[in-house]
């Protein structure tokens, strides 16, 4: 049996719902620092969305050796209610471990924090970047380690990030890329006015109907050999208008697309204000994230020589789900996403097949030292 | 000078916001009986909309005679704010006299009373069809009235209705029509879930911007010799979805259609409900109103003289506008719209030109005479 466990377990007693600082990140340290870790901890960013706290360690290798990185995050997501045991109270129940996190993921974390344990130090350079702001608007987490691993010229050759990408079995999948996410605000002006004198008035339904006509009938692509195609929803429309008599000054949409690397959130950003434009609204783009896609070769190889001699399973090479920080990392070096199973995740008893700790323990030792040694 | 703007004054001193009852209707009979009528009272309906008064009152002319009926409203809208006098106290200032229901339409019930006094007793029958319920649901109103005058075997020959259908001078304009309307709302169910994951979630906007926009291009007229063509307006939407990553289970929205009388509000409501289902939604129309047109013929040309013999200004025989009570008087008998100025109707500091309530009395007493002898 491995620590896994018993990591986990203290990384799950610590509350840390979204955006985190702390107990959690203190426990962190706690387990690291033994293993010959060098850590660095910083708070960023303000109320509503912060303070976050951000953890970068490091172990560092023979000079010129390579660099590897576990990443990912201590926060969770709200627990909800009606759980059977406490949430951050970690319950052992059968073979399962119960607790908000224990998949999505700190079950994953403390697996890495075992994995290095069985690392050499001299195999390279092993470092963790760890945040408090996954879960949420993920605006002081990832993006803040990228900057100070930048400011300090140490950034890894290659990363792996913990999600939960296993489906139905550990093993069965990992993510080689990821869409890029884009929500569109539209809206359509006219002047209101009575129904029965149309002519003094002027509907703006009719002309977002004929937008969001035009928009939902796009085929962006046809996807590639990594990526389904981009697709686009509409996820809402707004107009508010409780008079049946009036024909109202304003209506409102939102569209979110996730889109494949045929394109990016400005271009098809673009393409959507073009179109509100051409039916007389505007259009106001937020990009959430950027797709990534790590091309399958050498690493995506490590990781899956890595689960198949632990599992004897062939991770699928996916790209499909929401977004992850691998949207961030990926400007650093190619990142993959391999974690627990996530039928769990964001639930209420959330909960993490014990034997898996170890088997993904193992799975991590062989990424990180294949990965230093390659 | 006649009596009318005593008349008025009285009428406008008794406040009346609809649904209306009481006092108003005491002054109504105050002022009717002492001429020679017959005058009915009753309350129909239950609050919210209710109770209602109305008023059928009948001064019968010889054995054989003709019946015309003089129909309108003692309800007025809520004042609002901001007015330079007492909406219910009623004030001269130069050549106007203030007060809400100036225009709409107790000046013109006003006119009505006065014009009477003027028409002898065995010129004719002459009936008041009054009620308290004419600007809100109009459920309990001019129906409950007619029902009254079916059951009594009283209905008259030919109806004038007093709405201020003047629009720069007394005397520009009648209304021998009015077009129906009928509210329509639209629903599409889908099935919720993740935009990250469309293949398991069914967006019902599509399918509600697909119908929309089918509805949008309708035609549905061309127009008549005297109405306008119907028209269709797109007046509310509604998804409320405030989560941007997700799929909405529902969408809504609402059209409200003005139609002349090559429809009716059934044949509309078909054609919506068929365009609806062919679209995977389902259409709940509510009729407000089925038009009704009392086609140019010798009631107008009764109307038009007695206009022009006191103005000097040929009415336009118009069919625009909103829908009156004359949309269920147009089941008993031919029915016209004549009255006041309607600049001021529904606004702060309504107002009538008292020279106007002298006029339009006359122009009355003429129709009405005419009404009973051609």
């Amino acid at each position: 049996m491995s620590d896994a466990i018993e990591f986990a377990q203290r990384l799950i007693a610590a509350p840390s719902v979204t955006p985190a600082t702390g107990d959690v990140f203190a426990e962190m340290e706690a387990m690291l620092a033994p293993l010959g870790f060098e850590v660095h901890r910083f708070l960023k960013g303000e109320a509503p969305d912060g303070p976050v706290e951000n953890l970068f360690a490091i172990r560092r290798g023979p000079s010129g050796s390579k660099h590897f990185a576990f990443a990912g995050h201590l926060d969770v997501v709200p627990p909800g209610e009606g759980w059977a045991s406490a949430p951050f109270t970690p319950e052992k129940r059968g073979e399962l471990l119960y607790g908000r996190g224990a998949v999505d993921m700190k079950g994953a974390i403390a697996c890495m924090v075992e994995a290095v344990r069985h690392v050499p130090a001299d195999t390279g350079t092993i470092s963790f970047i760890i945040t408090g702001d996954e879960e949420g608007p993920a605006v002081y987490g990832t993006r803040a380690l990228i900057d100070f691993m930048a400011e300090r010229g140490e950034e890894p050759d290659l990363c792996l990030v913990g999600e939960p990408t296993s489906v139905n079995r550990l093993g069965d999948m990992m993510k080689i890329g990821r869409r890029g996410s884009v929500n569109i605000w539209l809206e359509v002006v006219g002047n209101q006015g009575h129904v029965a004198y149309p002519h003094l008035a002027e509907n703006p339904i009719p002309r977002l109907v004929a937008m969001l006509a035009e928009l939902d009938s796009l085929t962006l692509d046809d996807g590639t050999d990594w990526f389904q195609p981009s697709n686009l929803e509409i996820t809402d429309i707004e107009v508010g208008n409780v008079a049946h008599n009036v024909i109202p000054a304003k209506a409102k949409a939102r569209i979110s697309i996730r889109f494949n690397d045929v394109h990016s959130g400005q271009s098809l950003s673009d393409k959507v204000m073009a179109i509100a434009e051409k039916h007389g609204g505007h259009a106001k783009p937020i990009i959430s994230g950027e797709p990534f896609l790590t091309p399958p070769g050498v690493f995506s190889q490590m990781v899956s020589d890595a689960v198949e001699s632990e599992t004897g399973v062939t991770p699928e090479q996916s790209t499909t789900g929401g977004t992850s920080d691998a949207r961030f990392l990926r400007a650093v070096c190619p990142v993959i996403e391999f974690g627990l199973v996530n039928a769990t995740m964001h639930k209420r008893d959330e909960a993490v097949a014990m034997p898996d700790l170890d088997t993904l323990s193992r799975i991590y030792t062989r990424i990180a030292t294949a990965a230093l040694t390659s």
